[in-house]
This record gives C-alpha cells, structure tokens and sequence, in this order.
C-alpha cells in the first residue's frame, strides 16, 4: 500500500456487494480521505474474497486491487476501522447499526430502518446540517460510544434539494409529486427484465410512505434536543421505468401563505443561487452547485442529466406555472449517487470536517 | 368482394399509414358495419397501393387484400364514401376537414386541429353523448352538407373517463395528473430510440395543454347550444417513457364540496358500476367495461392491461387517500385504441345508431 | 363444468406457475381435446389455489375459472390425469418424469433432462414423427406403465424446422448459427433488467450445447430400435438480447455433396412447399404452414413475427448467399410457444391421434 | 483563447452536428495536440452557431465554449484549418472530400464513399500503419495539395483488430461473423424506437457488404504501390439490438493450412501480447492495449465493457473450440469511438506524428 493510501482513514463498506454497495466502492475509489479497508456481505459470500463473491456489475472501473483483494465479513464483524457506511437491506440494518454504534464505529447508513428514529439525523448536508445538534440527543440516551447517521431514501434526497430553497424563501403549503424511478433503486437482480421491458409499474414499496415522511423531517427544524418535522401537505406517488439511473420526479408546489407575487423568475434564482455549507467547506463529494438549473423544453432527462456534477448535483428544469398549486416543475437526480452511496459519503465528509469522525 | 362485405358502410381513412392510421385498418378489419374502401396518406405515398406505400408496423394482422389494394389518396381528394375517419397531422386536418365536412362526408376525427371549436363535438360516447347536440349549431352555422366529430387527445380520454363517474356522483374540485406516456402516441417515426433507451423525457409538446382545455370540454354541460366547460383545477405534467403502447397516467382528485365523507369504496363502487350509452346501444367497439378496477397492489400496468377490453377499457387502480386532495389513483388506457383510433370508430357507431350517417 | 369441458381429456400442467406453465395454460384454454385439471408447483407453492399462488404475468387473458381455483400440487403428487405436460426446471424433471411414467401417465415435457436418453424421442411432429417408434423401445426397457416424450429445447427446434426440408431435399454439411435470444427464454424472473437494459449478453448457460447435441438427434434416422444422429458439422453460438419474445437465429448452412447446383429459388420453395403430418392430420395447435417465408429485406424480426401462426409457425427470411458455406438466412420462432409449450401440446396431439394416449 | 490551446492545430470536423459528429467534438476537447476550430453541418443548420443548431445529445460534457460558439459551415466550405475529420454522409462525402483534398486540406474521414478506393488508406494504426505508403500513390495520381485518408466501417475494426493477431501468427483461411449493433450507429435520429422497442432487426443497409470487403483490404499487403486484399472467405450477417453503444460480434475462425496444432492458449496468448505502433508511438487516442482479453464465461457485453480504453480498446472474450472452423469467440468494441470519431483521430495521430501533416 502506498504511503498517500495509508495515511487515509479507513473505513469499511456494509452490504458492500449490491448495486448501492458498489456505487460506495466506486466512489471512495481514490477518496481523498478514505479508504476501504474492510467489505460486509451477506452469509453466503462471507469467507469469499470481495473479487470472486460477486462480479462487478458497474460501467465504471472496478476498485482498486486492495479492495478486490478483501474478505467479505459479516455485517456485525469486529471491525478495526472508524467509520462504517452501511448499504445494509432494511431487517439486517435494523439489528446490526446500533450494535455497530455501540461498539464505537460512526455509521453513516443509506438503510431506512433508523432514518425516523427520534435522535437519529436525517442528513442531507446541504439542507439540515444543523440536524447533527441530534447527535448529542443521540450520545445522551444511547450509550453509544460510535454514532449513528441516516441519509434520505433516494428519492427524498433530490425531492428535499429541490424543496429547500423554496421552503426557505417562500415557505411551503402543499406538495405533490410522482416520481418515474431507475431500476437500480430496486437493487440486484431486482426487477425482472420480464417485468419491466416495455413496461413502466406504477408501485414501488413503502416508497411513497418514505418521501411523505421523510421530506417534513429533512426540512424540519432542530429545537430543544428533537427535529420537529415542517408542516406542509405531501402526497407522492412513485412508479418505475426502464431506466438505469437517474429518478425524474414530477412536483407541483404550494409555496407559504405570504408568497404572494412570486415569479417563475424568483424561483428560478432561489434554485440557481443556492449553496450550502458543503459548497463552503469545500467537501470532497460536495458538487460545485447543489441545484442545476436547465432551461430547455425537455430537461432533464435521466440519461443526460443524472452525472451532473459527478451524479452529486440535482437538476431541475420545466418550471411553469401550476393552474391548481402555485408551479410546477421536474426534478432529476442520480439515485444511486447523490440519492443513496454518495450522500452517506458526503455525510461522512462533513462529521470529518466538524470533527466528529 | 363478398356480399356480406358489399352490404357494409363504405368508409375511408385519411392518414392511413401512420401509426394511428394502421390502427385504424386493423381495427375496421373485420368491423360489422363499415369496410374500408379509400385510404389517403401524405404527398410522397400518393399513387402507390397502400401495400406498397408503407410496410406494415403492427403486430396485429395487416388487413384484407381489397384494402392492401387501395391506391393512397390525397387527403383533398374527391372520395365517394359518406363516413372518412382523420387520423391526419393538425396542420393538414386544419384544412382539410372542413373542406370533406363541407362536400357533405360525416368526418370523424382524431386530429387536434378541430377539437375546441365551439360547434364540433369533442366526444367521448360513454361521457358526453348529449354533446353531440351541438351538431345543429354546426349545421345551422357552417353550411356543410357533412359534419365534423372529434375524439379526444389520447391522454384526455382515459382520464376523462376515470373521472367522469366521479364528477357524476361527487362533483370534482381540483385534478392533477402526471402521465407516463406510451412512445406510439409520437406516431411513426416519432421518437428516436437514441433519445429514449433507458430514458424517460418529462415533456411532450403541446400535451398539457391538451388535456387542460380538452377535460373541461368533454365533462361540460351543453345548454342553449353550447358547451359550458366543467368548472374545477386541471393541472397536468406529462412524460414520454419506453413503452410501445398504454398511457399510465398517476391522478390526485379533489371531489366537490358536498362530498363530505366519501369513501375508497364509494370511489370504487362508482367505477365498477359505471356503464353508458355505448354499452346499452351494443355498438360493436364498446368494450363491456368501459371502466375496468383492479385491486393488486401494482396494477394497471401497460403492458399487462392496456389490451383490456380489446383495448378499448380503461383501468383504475392503486386508489388511496391523498394527503393533500382527497384521493390519488392510476389510470391506464391504451392510446392508439381508446385513445385514438378505437375512439373515433365509437364515436362513428354512435353517429349510426342515431341515424347521423 | 360444461359438459363439453367435462368430455375433453383431463391433462395436469408441472411447473405450472413459471413462464412455460403459464403458456401451457393459455394454450390449453379452450383447447378442443385437453382441459387442465390438476396443476404442480414448486414447494412454497403447493396448498394455494393457483391464482393465489402466482400473479398471471401474459399479457394474454389468464385461463378459465376452473384453472384459477385448481390447488397447486406437488409435481410428484398422485394425479389422476392421464396426460402430464411438463415444464418443471431440469433438475426436478430428472427424477419426476421417470417416476411419473413409471405410474402411467403420459408426459410430455419441455425439459431438458431426458431429452437425450437413448429411448426418449426429441419429437418435432413436423419433423421426425416416425421417431415416436422409439416409444416400442421405451416399453420394452422402462417397465413404465406411461411413456415418456419431450420436445427439443426453444432454439433447437426453430432451427431444426428450418433446416428440415433443407436437409431433405439437398443434404446438410455444416451449420453455423449465432441466436439473439428473447429473455422470456431464461424464465421468471430471469434475466434481471439491471443486467439486460441497453445490453446484450453473449452468453446462455448450456445452451450451445443443447443445440450442437439436439438437432443432429431430430434430424437423426430410426433405425433398429435407435436414432442414428444425422451427421454433419453443428457450430453455435447464443446471445441474449432486450425482447420479450421470439428467438432469432442467423444462420449459415453449406449444403450436401450432391447438392450442387441448388439455388436460392430451390431453397425457397423447399421452404413453402414444407408442409408435414401435423398439417395432414390437422391438429389443433399445428399452424397451416409450419415454415412460413418474408422476402421483405428486414424481416423476419421478432415483435412483427413472433405470433405467426399462432406463434407456432416458424418464419424463414433474408435468404442470400454465404461467401464461406452456401446459404445464410434468418429465422425466427415464438420461444414460449412453438420453442416451449406449444411444442408439448403439438406432440400430445399427435400421441392422442395416434391412439398413444 | 489560452495559449495552450492557441498552440494546437486547428482542426475542422464536417457533420459535426450528427452521433459521430458529437463524438469528434467530445473526443477533441482537451485534445493536446488538434483543437476545434470549424464545424460543418447541412445545409439548414448552416448560419447558426453550433450551440443553436443542434442539442448536445451525449451525456458526456458538451465541448468547450468556444467549440459551442463556432458558427456551421457548408462541409464545403473554405476552411482555414489543415485537417479536417469527416463524418459526413456518404452522398455528401463521395463529393466533397476529393474536393478537400484537393483544395489542400489532410482529410482524415469516417465516411464510406472513398473506403475501396485503390488509392486511398483504410487505415487502423495498429492493424495495417503500412498502408500509409499508399498515400504516395494518391499524390501521384490525384493532384490533391492534401490528402484523404479512412477509416473502415464501425463493425469492420472491431473484427479487423481482432483477427490481426491471429492472421499474423497462425494465418486466416475463413471467418464467420454475426453481429449485435449498437443504435448509435444508425446515426441520429436513426431507428424509431417505435420499431427498435422489445424488437431486434436482422438488417442493416449494406453492412454486411462492407464488412465483407474492408476487412480483407484492411489485412490485405501492401505491394508496388496497391493494396493487395488478403485471401480469406468472410461471410458476415449484421443485426441490430436495442442498445446504445458498443457492438458485439460472435466470430468464428478456420485458421491458417500450416495453424495445426494452435491450442486456445496460443490464440489467447496472440491476442493478450498484440500491441502495435500506436502503443509504441504513445500516441495519445491509443489505448494501453488495443485488445483486452475477458474470461468470465458471459463477457464482453456492451453495457460493461464498451468503454475499457476510453472506448478504444477492443474486448475479446468466450474464445472457444468451433465444431466446423477452428475456434468461436465474441469481440466487442465501442462503435462511435473505435468504430468511428476515435478511429479517425487515432490515423490523424499517427499523420502528425509521421510528419504528414
């Protein structure tokens, strides 16, 4: 291992051998913070080494030969390093995150099973990163000597993006969206070519459930040790197309009562103008802008849009006016990056930048 | 030709080599009343016999040899059939219906061009048959010895049809849709597989549009020879996404005022139980539901549903409360049948069982 | 049940609940002389009526009332129908099939297990109906009570049907094939849409294999109590592509040494003039022509083809001469059906005809 | 303009607006030795700035501002670069290139109209860098102050650069190949996905035939002046599936009379240890290894393997003995890359490096 490599913190990877578990190695390939050290799977690659427990199914190169070259543990192994990024299925995350937790390893989790849990952030660095004040909630009432932190379902991530800066300068009464998801967020195998080839499924699994509790936490506010989750209607509706990455979601908004007068104009700059501490404390996996805005008829679209900004940038475009709501418009973001492995890392890179790693 | 053939409607198709116009051959193959006898098609097919003008596109069985041997028309061309059904482009329809409805034919159309003229019908004949009363305005004011009918836009008739049971019993408020349209709706060659293969693209020109002013039409009330649009919030967003044939579209519905406590299973039971005209009248290409629900979690889905009712039923399904509206659904219907061709050839049946052709 | 259901044979579907059980059950709706009355699955199936155990994922209607309600049973269970059609996975068929033989059923299976076995025809009707003498062998060895028949594997018999009149009129040398295969072929759920959107996969588990060994048998001579396979030189290769439906096959063929001379018009009408027993005999699932010719330079191409003949006709096109062999061309056939259970029913019909059942 | 990119040589690139014309664009920004300087397109695009004429439809950047500023030109205008890349049609190509030529420029084209000519180069740097000799002969006899040199067809070097090795070490006496085509390379808008959608279409206009003469000049000796094809039967049918870049080819390959005794090792070996004069020069477009070799038993695919190399390499894979040639095997390459834009600017690296330009 060279020196540069060594001097990196190492972290592990859970779940390391599904989509969003080689999205995660993709990714901290060549991290300039991190390195894999350590690689989770399920039982019946445990023992395997990473390269021949299961190929590797990404377009984009393969990690490096350290990381082929690890054993696939188990999920609640003895890890010997810090920080651990969990792509763990739901049941397992359930059990084995706080048991991480405990034994003094920071988790940053993409599973759902502990995004609602009263002391536990729901991080999206550039929308709540005031949230992190939970962690000493956490820290009290746990007897945790790690910490556990969520980020967002995937297509929460990029709903929230888009809402944040509405919500700040004009608020928000009412939201609706449906979204027309990648097959990727349904993992490997996933959806059967059988299923979805000339086909779109209007139904994905507790996916609507999540975005409409999620997103009021996400933009919620931190007072007195807690999150109290911001109050405006919600209704989603989630389906799924024959596309590999990159969610499109489709938003019509209410924005607050005292919006009055606002233009397309001024939604438009709310989007473009928006930076965010990740942008400041010029984090590794944070894009140069958080929101892009496109302004042809027909952007985005998942296949020219999701990589923008290293797949970490959402993309909003379509912006009009809404005859029932206010506006409406289209959001895209690249769901297994800045929706599931990448925000756990930009996660992970700001608890770095505060000191909490 | 036989006599059982001979004793039929001559009819004629005008854009008879597109998408919609092969929909039209197919569906007419075989149809009890009406036999095709002239086809008419663009400048450059003009001449050939409509065998050799275009290859056959569809899966379906092309149609008898006698309408293979048709010569392709001018769409201006002096046709000796009472009934011509347009499946023509709006710029050429703008003309050219007019001028047929003028030299006395019965034109039904699926062309745009017409459908919001103040005196021609914009029918759906399990939805507004008594729009057809507008046909004496048209009489007394345009001075054709023909007449002009149109259907809707392919994405206007499956929601007009999912909700009309609800305006009839509840009253409706306020709709948003958001589609997810099937690619043969671009008609041939449409969209370019380089731009929709694992792709979905948020914008199809003109579309929401469509349906805004169209869905008023059709569920308004005609009086004093008129037709006085429905009154309630339309707001539609509308995508393209790789599937050959069947428009999903994801619905939120706001009932009217006095639908206090209306319930899922009132919802369902006024779809189940809706019938119309149509279906009392027999006429041929009514499908025995025009609405059909389904109570699977993951249904309709275009391609398992969209042949329902040989195409010319519409499915609900997925219906649930809606946090912001009062309930959210999904309604698939397949849009070269229902949506087009299938649609103008129910509107004809109509128009010949009223003794109008 | 009708009287008429009740006079028609009873027959039982093993693997009823996979792709080819489904297809073996739309086939035999409404089929003349079979009726399904006992249906198998695989364990965590077994006790649930059908249309519990499995959604119906055919775009066609699923099967009557009757099938719907029938309990899954073992494949091994006690069935008290004479006629077995089997899609069960090889691995179960290797012993069950014997087993059921052995205790008087007819079984007609689509699997691959026993498609070899020296006294087990690989039957194609149109192609080597005189190999069912086999069957006088079968008895005399098996001390079976029922028989045992198979049908080749999907690719095979394409290949076979086309290379038959081939063979029979010019004598075969060698055979190049290289097939881009439908997923339906791989099963439910098969191939993932992770793997098979915007790919192709130039590889199918065994399948070369199964072709190289399976036509040289079908088209192999009876003689004594045995199939000596035809002898010529077999080469192919397999390719999964994104259709759902209908396998399609390039193929080369140098023909026999005597068969200079031959031209493209020869092979031609070799092709349409090939009609065989089933088409004689008139067997409800044999489609008027076995082999069907598109001189069309595109075709055959699977979503055009696929259901000519009832998806039971194999479709023959872009004949033209090979710089290396002698001819190549193209052909495709339905793989779900006359590759799979069409296959199974089109021999049960000629065991029925022939007093075999 | 900085002066880095001041100090590059200007390069024009004709049907700039098209799949490949983009993939030019694409592969020049940050070239370090040709920068974009002119940008031809048809005639109704002519006028408009490059940014306005057409939409960027890769998902690769878009190119330099400067690049999306230029102004489209007639191809044949007056251009003031010396090298010009040509991916023009062939209509258009077969006139204007000489024309270029003539006026000076070197003309390094994509286009097939000038492939076969005796005296123009179909050149793949690592295949046949002797062939530029023949460049001596197109001075001689065309009275061009530049040049004109090509590229073979996107199928053709793909299998060119597979067969090298092997014609090299063990000789070629016959090869068999069926190809998988990418849709990219029918250009754009290209195939309807109206008939691309769950469809595979066993034709593509006059591929076959330029696989089946390019190759055997691209092998072929160069020799007083002339190209000499090599002597080798090649039979080739062309396919196109719904992909969209990368084209996979199943190959088989009877070997040279003296080749007895050549084991898979041996062919493995020819293809793992094949570097060129590329390599050699560093030339910057050239990939390490201009053939990668792939083991597991299911790959190349396009999906995972079209862009190792940067889309330069080719991948060979499931090599395998041939029941009637000598082996089978696949070969992928990525066909707007290796097969097109980077083919040409690979043999403009080579001129410039070789003085000729």
């Amino acid at each position: 291992m060279s020196n540069e490599r060594r001097s990196r913190i190492p972290v592990g990877v859970l779940g390391a051998t599904g989509v969003v578990g080689q999205r995660f190695l993709a990714l901290l390939s060549g991290h300039p913070w991190f390195r894999v050290a350590a690689v989770a799977g399920s039982e019946r690659r445990q023992g395997q080494r990473y390269r021949d427990a299961v190929p590797w199914r990404l377009p984009d190169s393969p990690p490096e030969e350290e990381v082929l070259n690890l054993p696939v543990l188990s999920p609640d192994a003895d890890f010997e390093v810090p920080l651990l990024f969990s792509a763990l299925p739901s049941a397992v995350a359930e059990r084995v995150e706080p048991l991480l937790a405990g034994r003094g390893h920071v988790v940053c989790s993409n599973a759902s099973s502990h995004r609602m849990a009263a002391d536990v952030p729901l991080l999206i660095p550039e929308v709540n990163p005031d949230h992190l004040a939970l962690l000493e909630a956490q820290r009290a009432g746990r007897d945790w000597s790690g910490l556990l932190l969520t980020n967002p379902n995937c297509s929460t991530i990029q709903l929230a993006l888009a809402l944040k800066p509405l919500a700040d300068r004009f608020g928000l009464r009412r939201v609706q969206v449906t979204t027309l998801q990648a097959l990727s967020g349904a993992g490997y195998p996933g959806v059967a070519s059988y299923d979805l080839l000339d086909n779109a499924i209007p139904y994905i699994g507790e996916e609507e459930e999540k975005i409409e509790r999620e997103v009021p936490k996400i933009l919620g506010q931190y007072q007195e040790s807690a999150i109290h989750p911001a109050d405006f209607g919600l209704s989603a509706q989630c389906t799924r197309v024959p596309v590999r990455e990159g969610h499109l979601a489709c938003v019509s908004v209410e924005l607050g009562k005292t919006a009055s007068g606002v233009t397309g104009e001024d939604v438009l700059r709310a989007w473009s103008e928006f930076t965010a501490l990740p942008q400041r404390l010029g984090l590794p996996t944070a894009p140069a802008a958080p929101i892009l805005v496109r302004t042809e008829p027909d952007r985005p679209q998942p296949l020219l849009d999701r990589d923008a900004g290293g797949g970490m940038s959402v993309v909003v475009g379509r912006l009009r006016e809404c005859p029932i709501l206010d506006f409406k418009f289209v959001v895209l973001g690249h769901n297994t990056i800045r929706g599931a492995a990448g925000a756990s890392i930009l996660n992970a890179e700001l608890l770095y930048k505060r000191g909490l790693l």
